[in-house]
């Protein structure tokens, strides 16, 4: 009967393993307890036409050129640069900070005076820490960068990750940047671009393969399960001996014997408007306003020509808990956290045939470039690991 | 063609409704947006064998005899008396606190001094509020109203709520009550009984009837539309010149065009475990140590014979958004909403065919017993109102 494969879980992790799989000699039964592929990528049309991101916005970008090319197989593409704005004391401006929200927000003499001094210190048309704003030794510099840490990012992550602002100091800052010029492209990656007929059809075109049975609205956890004993998993209660390739959140592979990892989770809330356009970006953030962090639009983003229709979406940051109904977004990365999840790692280190790849199951906040690129090391060492027969 | 009626939401308010709107000749058209009939007193067997409430427990009181009449032509029903306790300093006590609380948390000296204290100032067996206690001049019951307060109470709220801890005073105990000697029953009501084969079965009687059609999995407010102009609602664009009973919140009815109701939900998550039980009782409240507010185990409630299966329900609150994932369980009860509902009032105000009945639409925490009655007068006002044809 040849080479046997599991993948559980329908995002890019394993839907990039079913199809690596398939294309190399493997049987692969794929299997999403959602009632479709594509994971948190999946993209649908509404009633008006809008074609939306049911869980928020996903935008590609990399700079790993393998990794466009890989996906490029099984759709085209086309450019899209994603730009975001923020309401800032009533005023719309790009964000990262750039010289554009420095224009808008302080008052000529200063906002001269700002870009100059930064224009002394910093490369043109580069992207720099606030962090390296707010320890530097110029004052008008530092002070800029408190400023943006108040107005851009306090508030914002205090929604995000539900905690008071005042507990939140300019550290959670290291790796937010500032652009010493006027780009307004919110990445910097080379490659910028969209599937031409959205995700769900890329995945759809990734699982179409004769050697990969897909099971939707199917609890994988229901029939396959780790037996300690042998270090094996089993499939519907028999030893199985291909790799298991696990893209879930390892808690509940092992019935949160440890407890469970803490992930914070987002309230997406769609809106349809009878009007062209909503406003004027892509993504408008709201530090500090409303109780959502951001507003997409999503015609903005999938270039759709329909009059009259739009339809918006208002994330809510909200806390997530196992067997609920929101769905593990974020982990939550705490000392403690990634050492309960180390524990679980342990656990995992017992079955030799099991590959953990995915933002949850590597429990990591990964670009959708690095789950892809995660799945192709992940295939590259299943290949090497053993003689799978 | 005959009399015309359309109900919107299948909870207990439009269930009701359609029952009695079809007794009396009227041809009613049902409609919920879930593919199940029940609202929130939606009841399952899980493949252990052990009935679960799907929105949380729904427990059965009432001291209005002809509510328990009506419903009991649709069911038999079994007595059950509902018990709580609460977590307080490692130790399990009754919840409404009671004499047995007192005797667990207290030195037996000092237990025995306040119950004698509490029997010379109130009657016994009466129930009588935390508030009472809290402001008795007696120094010994007064304390105990504050150690009520801070151990069973407040951080019990703060979770329900979403609010500080030290934000709430004791106002918020003007109605819970304290029981003056050793009755353990979490209510008070002449009636506590639970539908012998569980609420949805209860639900599905009160539905067979030839002149009710129930659409589920069917978003009526895609097909019944206020229309201002005429002060009537179009049925698929059609005006309707029937009772129209809406029973869903009614912000949403107008598209939200004057805010959002604030409402509080629940994340409600179900726990299978291989024993024969979980806990001691059907509810346990963890006022303090956990970040959930209760647990509840169906099978004390649903009396069911299963050796080792059980199911429990850990309930967390959680914030509600319109659109999102989470169902508006609690109206926030501030003046502010009071003043947006009323607004949203005469709004509703315009369309005299237009009745509304239940939780939601009266933006009110009733429970089901009330709920009931509401419907029953409801009814009572559509067939004084006009003559419908």
């Amino acid at each position: 009967m040849g080479k046997h494969a599991i993948v559980v879980g329908l995002g890019f992790a394993g839907t990039v393993l079913a199809r690596l799989l398939a294309d190399s000699g493997f049987t692969v039964t794929a299997f999403d307890r959602r009632p479709n592929v594509a994971g948190n990528m999946f993209e649908y049309e509404r009633s008006n036409g809008v074609r939306v991101h049911m869980y928020g916005p996903h935008i590609f970008h990399t700079d790993r050129k393998y990794v466009y090319e890989y996906l490029s197989r099984f759709s085209a593409f086309y450019p899209y640069s994603h730009r975001v704005l923020g309401q800032i004391d009533g005023k719309l401006v790009p964000i990262p900070f750039n010289f554009t929200s420095i224009e808008k927000l302080f008052p000529q003499n200063q906002a001269e005076k700002l870009k100059s001094e930064l224009l002394e210190h910093f490369d043109p048309d580069s992207r720099v820490f606030v962090s390296d704003l707010l320890r530097h030794p110029v004052a008008e510099i530092s002070a800029l960068g408190q400023y943006i840490f108040e107005k851009v990012f306090r508030n914002y992550s205090a929604k995000q990750w539900g905690v008071p602002a005042d507990s939140l100091d300019a550290s959670v800052l290291r790796r937010v940047p500032v652009i010493i010029g006027k780009d307004d492209r919110y990445f910097p990656d080379s490659i910028q671009m969209m599937p031409i007929f959205g995700y769900t059809e890329l995945f759809e075109n990734m699982l179409r393969h004769p050697s990969i049975s897909v099971h939707l609205n199917s609890d994988a956890l229901k029939r396959v399960r780790p037996h300690a004993p042998s270090g094996k998993f089993l499939l519907d209660g028999v030893p199985f001996d291909g790799p298991v390739c696990f893209t879930g959140s390892i808690d509940e592979l092992f019935d949160y014997a440890l407890g469970a990892l803490p992930y914070r989770s987002l309230e997406l809330c769609l809106e349809d408007y009878p009007v062209d356009y909503y406003q004027n970006a892509t993504v408008v953030n709201y530090p500090n306003e409303e109780n959502f962090t951001r507003i997409t639009e999503f015609k903005h983003m999938t270039l759709q020509d329909i009059p009259n229709a739009t339809t918006i979406m208002k994330e809510y940051p909200i806390a997530f808990h196992p067997g609920g109904r929101m769905v593990p977004f974020y982990p939550i990365q705490t000392d403690e956290n990634r050492s309960l999840y180390s524990d679980y790692l342990s656990l995992c280190g017992k079955y030799d045939r099991l590959y953990l790849c995915g933002r949850l199951a590597e429990y990591r906040y990964l670009n959708m470039d690095a789950v892809v690129d995660s799945a192709l090391q992940v295939f590259e060492k299943i290949i090497r690991d053993r003689d799978y027969e």
